[in-house]
């Protein structure tokens, strides 16, 4: 198999624990502790991060501290600051807190989209239409990024099109996104899959398309990032501990571990900035603050293999 | 990236639960239940298997059995039953047996070798010559596998060399075996080096190089089997509910678990000849034949994606 030439170049993470992980937990996380993961992330080397999301409070109490939590994140220096914006409401929130980026999610399933937003994907679109007008007129600098979740599958219509998925890329950079990342919110996709539509989403979208999203919720989570790794993505979403299961299915995995990812491409040789053993570190202390609440992941509990350890001194 | 013409031929995968599973653990499985665990595995559509290990009962008396154990799989119509055999003893045993096949573990770590066996990698080369000579002077129609074990690194020496892999892939070849496989069992290997190595070893073995054997210790295990099966693997080693952790990281995951090589392959359209649903209601089996014990493994609590199963009937 030929390995794509890029091999060597970098890998970046953004950590969104602090949005899709805390989202799907009962319990809110104080808001002190959201930073104080926020000050633990920047040390360990993360430079990306979705803070929280711009929803009204009483559907996701959780992150009504978005705006108290963007504005922490804004003092880390290098930090890149997202957060999630379902609408123009939510957009006018994001432009006001100064957040670097926001984050639009459009369900490709258009079932889930009905379920989960009361929107049809095209409705979306053309939401995306109005904040990218707004955004224009603030004269933000605030990028539109589009996640466009159950890219692989839903668990309500169960199949999704590839050739739908690939329509909306097309449609939402034609109504201003400035990037677009496909997502596998369900623990659907497959490594044959993954490679297949992100090829065909990055002859639509070139360098536009720039972020994997995906959950281990079946266990193929880290194959899947290694398998859009080799189709050129180079920018991946991950939760630290794993956290964001899905609540249908009790137990299972949620999102990929930060901590894993950054051992994935460590152990290949692909630098991401990551600084393992403070993720490491910081997982305990989110094990503490998230107590009765199931972690996942893996190498934290086996640790870096030897061929990854500079040798002891003499 | 360019998918291996061979995409839709189908995969096998060697249940060794049996014997790389128990033999990790502490406490003893009743023959009885040894049995009905083989009886429901090849009622799932499992084809090989590997039962048990030819070592004196004083060091694993978990595996005290294997005679009486081959002796039963043997009746179980299409199962090629192996054995594991660590010297000419074991394989005088074996043949004796009526197994269908030993796989005849060799360290590529020297360091392991010396640690495990107590013989050289070269010392163990020139067993399996004898071992050879006995097979062929009995007339018997046992096929001799080598299994190269610590080939992507080993927790004591760490880094294992490339080349040293691949002469010692060469030298068991040459000293009689018929197959040969990698295994990486420690949890070392990357998906890099798996394909790396894999098809270095495949110029080197040709079609006798049968069998990829991959440990989940660090969250790795599918995205490596991948990575294997891209390289042009057919065949691989698993452990149904994921046992076989290693004793030195304790709690975490052994090898990579049946049902979710059987999900992969599924999810990728690959027939793998392995009931889903069979292999879950067996695992639940054994986590009570086990109970006490860490299982692992992914899908069997999310459950298969509403993709891969069939419409509900009207």
């Amino acid at each position: 198999m030929a390995i794509n030439p890029t091999t060597c170049t970098s890998v970046s993470v953004r950590e969104v624990g602090l949005r899709d992980g805390l989202q799907s937990l009962a319990r809110t996380l104080p808001t002190a502790q959201k930073i104080e993961w926020l000050r633990a992330l920047h040390a360990a080397g993360v430079r990306e991060a979705e803070v929280g999301s711009f929803v009204p409070a009483r559907l996701l109490p959780q992150l009504a501290d978005t705006a108290e939590v963007v504005a922490f994140a804004r003092t880390l220096p290098g930090l890149v600051t997202s957060a999630l914006v379902p609408n123009l409401k939510g957009a006018r929130a994001a432009l006001d807190s100064g957040a670097d980026a926001m984050l639009l999610p459009l369900s490709a399933s258009h079932a889930h989209s009905l379920a989960n937003l009361r929107k049809t994907p095209d409705e979306v679109v053309a939401e995306i239409g109005r904040i990218r007008a707004l955004r224009d007129a603030a004269g933000a600098r605030c990028l539109l990024e589009v996640g466009i979740s159950t890219a692989f599958g839903c668990t309500i219509q169960g199949r999704v099109d590839e050739a739908e998925v690939l329509r909306l890329v097309q449609a939402v950079l034609d109504a201003g996104a400035e990037r677009v990342g496909l997502a596998d919110t369900v623990g659907y996709a497959d490594p044959l899959q993954v490679a297949r539509l992100f090829e065909k989403a990055f002859v639509v979208a070139g360098d536009r398309l720039a972020c994997g999203h995906f959950h281990d919720t079946r266990g193929l989570g880290l194959a899947n990032v290694y398998a859009a790794w080799q189709a050129g993505v180079r920018r991946f979403d991950a939760c630290l501990g794993g956290i964001g299961g899905c609540p249908h299915a009790p137990g299972a995995s949620g999102n990929v571990a930060t901590e894993d990812l950054a051992y994935l491409f460590a152990s290949m040789g692909v630098p991401t900035g990551l600084d393992f053993d403070a993720l490491i570190a910081l997982r305990a202390r989110l094990a503490g603050w998230l107590e009765g609440e199931p972690l996942h992941g893996h190498v934290w509990r086996a640790g870096l293999p030897k061929t990854l350890r500079p040798p002891a001194r003499a």
